[in-house]
């Protein structure tokens, strides 16, 4: 389940889809239509995917989308089945049939759509402040108190015995139970993704969500961008301390510890029991194994296999920087 | 003075407090009640204190306490007058005695106590944007501003001549005069604290409070945590920037700079007129001493003496950096 | 233009400037007035203006003040048309002076001028939520949204098809077409300057302002201070990842990409189409060039020039980090 929020707009024929990435002629069949997009395992026939690199050679060949956009290099991985649409910049292309899916992925406005909670159906069950303003398809369990000033915005389930602090923005988000989220907090934004283009850059779509597991908190001033293709995950019992960055994508496990002023970078998959020392940074791509130690102020710039302890920027095995440091 | 705001919800019977950390026997009157729970130094005659390292030994055969919750290897250091109550974990149990004296010092749910300050005793006295918040115990000086959307949660008290930015959050919190809080703070939450247990991780009381000397300026978007069982302090006359951490329990003094985005893990000690410019990190435990410089971007993992200026990840003498970095 | 938006409280009679600056006797006419206070390119006769450092020499000579605060060293270098005044300490002598003038630029209090937006002529003209504060001086464009609890402070000015998040503050700023900023963001505030002064920092005016050129995305919870002497600029089409601090005077150019939590420090100026990883920071009073790569978590403490790729702290050269590290 990637987007159990974002409203599909298709389905869509296959000429306007063709024109949308400058593709002229095809020899198919341009009337047909095509119900979604989606990655090269969860799509289906009169579905849409996308190959952009050598990685995904074993999936492609098993994918039943009916199209996949991709270039000349790597067309070679799919099936009969799948039609190539062979285009110069795969992941530019899927962008932009995304966003003909999904088009409100990608702009991030403040949401409309909400309603003060005194006039809602959560007034007798939410313990909730001044000011809080709940959008729409928002669920929340019970025994549940909301702050001052926050907004729950559109496309929210929190989960029984929660806590979310006050001045704090959710959105696009699934909480578990026994989560508490601080104060200043900015859940579920799109990520910091674009295709850098001159004087334009081209933003593209976040389909993915922000998933926080039971009895996991967030501390104040933190962000946490949901995924574009996939989503972001605070696994469960996972505690988070103040102003961390959580970029789209981001996997972490459960159990682990992340101190103050930690960043990580798109995509990186954090195992359990995992701790990070303050202000560390973790690029993005890689993967930390299962109970990991990382160094405050470390910069890891590499994957780490389970079990290690590393310090230093870039990051190595701890005693080697204790070592070199003496 | 340690917890000014925190109710005591003493005295309990020895009794429950034995239960409560899994003692079964002891050959002592178990129907004594027991009225506090203090640290070595300022607990007295049917109070509790605790003694969990080596290094408080001094302090620890002076201690009025009649009951010390320890383990075998430090009972000895305690005076006859004192129990040794005998545990595994000390700072566990410590912390579950502690929660039963001081149940509101765990959970930092939003403060549903406020009212909105126009129906407050503060409504001539203080300049005030909209929709402020003032919740119980709250007590504020002659020609204070307060910006828009701010919460001032229970268990205030600020000085005269302050200025409180808009959307700042502060509670449990001593404010003295001329300090300028700017907008989108938190002060006075509970610090990144708790015993990692797995699937759920159990957070110790903060009983500390944050305590801000005069004339001092804390920057937009920083956060500072109150001490868990001492305050976290900003000397007079320090100025801090923008998203700036101070974790708890951390002592800073008087007239020093700090630059933006600094984080100061949880208790360490900074002197006097110290400069710690942007980004640097300075690790939990540590005395940074008087008139010390600490170049941006530095990470701290040792203590430093007065006088010194250091640089670099982990920081060293700057000449030292210098020389090696040409 | 430096200060379109403070009020020039001139002009002041010589008298006056000369006593706050305790200068006791000059041999000119001290009933004559001073009209501002400029740098030494755009100042005029009856301004005043500054000379601090060997630096300005060139312009110095050729600037038309009829006076200008300065050292004995410097005076040199001042045309004839223009009478030195002595001082010890330039900037302080002139951050007192400028106080005279623009009195509203050293204190940040919040804005209480401010009206909710339903009261004010923007009210059918841009989409907005729940408890949106407009201020004094300010111009909105065509087709632009403002969050919930916004905030937009005096003395700004927004173009068309922009979008503000929600819990955002800003003041004293420019922001042209197609700008967008996300959540609990603080722009336009003074930046951390001051003279330190035992007990008693002298806070310094900042007559300067943030300008936001076209299509600029700025991320969640990031904080930009506006300018000192002169003004805090994003060029357009430049992207702020989220918690990113932009101190007082940087320039950033256009088409730049800036990841995560970088800080970048006071007077750096940042050329055009960079791109700066997650956690970087950038020290004051540097020069980035145009196509620079800086790695994430990098310290930049030096010059970069142009087409040049560095990491590391201090951030050297790409190639030789990555071959120093393996």
């Amino acid at each position: 389940m990637i987007n159990p929020f974002f409203k599909n707009h298709g389905p869509i024929k296959l000429l306007n889809i063709l024109k949308k990435i400058d593709i002229k002629s095809v020899n198919i069949d341009t009337d047909q239509i095509i119900n979604d997009i989606k990655d090269l395992t969860n799509s289906q026939t009169s579905e849409i995917t996308f190959l952009h690199s050598k990685k995904y050679k074993d999936i492609a060949n098993k994918t039943k989308a009916s199209f996949c956009i991709t270039n000349n290099k790597l067309k070679g991985d799919l099936p009969k089945s799948t039609v190539p649409l062979i285009v110069d910049n795969v992941l530019l292309s899927t962008s932009k049939i995304t966003s003909m899916f999904y088009p409100e992925s990608i702009e991030d406005n403040f949401d409309s759509t909400t309603t003060n909670i005194e006039l809602t159906k959560f007034k007798d069950k939410v313990h909730f402040g001044s000011n809080v303003l709940i959008g729409k398809n928002v669920s929340i369990g019970s025994n549940c108190k909301i702050g001052h000033n926050s907004i729950i915005e559109r496309n929210v389930s929190i989960g029984n015995n929660c806590s979310i602090g006050s001045n704090t923005i959710i959105r696009n988000t699934l909480i578990a139970d026994r989560v508490n989220v601080l104060d200043n907090c900015v859940i579920g934004k799109h990520g910091f993704g674009f295709f850098p283009i001159k004087n334009n850059n081209l933003r593209y779509p976040h389909i993915g969500i922000v998933i926080i597991e039971e009895n996991c908190e967030i501390g104040c001033n933190s962000t946490i961008d949901r995924g574009s293709m996939s989503n972001t995950v605070i696994g469960k019992n996972t505690f988070l301390d103040n102003q961390i960055h959580i970029a789209h994508n981001v996997r972490i496990g459960s159990n682990s510890i992340i101190a103050g002023q930690v960043g990580i970078a798109g995509s990186s998959i954090i195992g359990n029991n995992v701790k990070i020392g303050g202000q560390a940074g973790i690029s993005g791509h890689l993967r930390i194994g299962n109970n990991v130690e990382i160094g405050g102020g470390s910069g890891v710039i590499k994957n780490i296999p389970d079990n290690t302890k590393v310090m230093g920027y870039p990051a190595k095995n701890l005693r080697n920087f204790l070592k070199e440091n003496k």
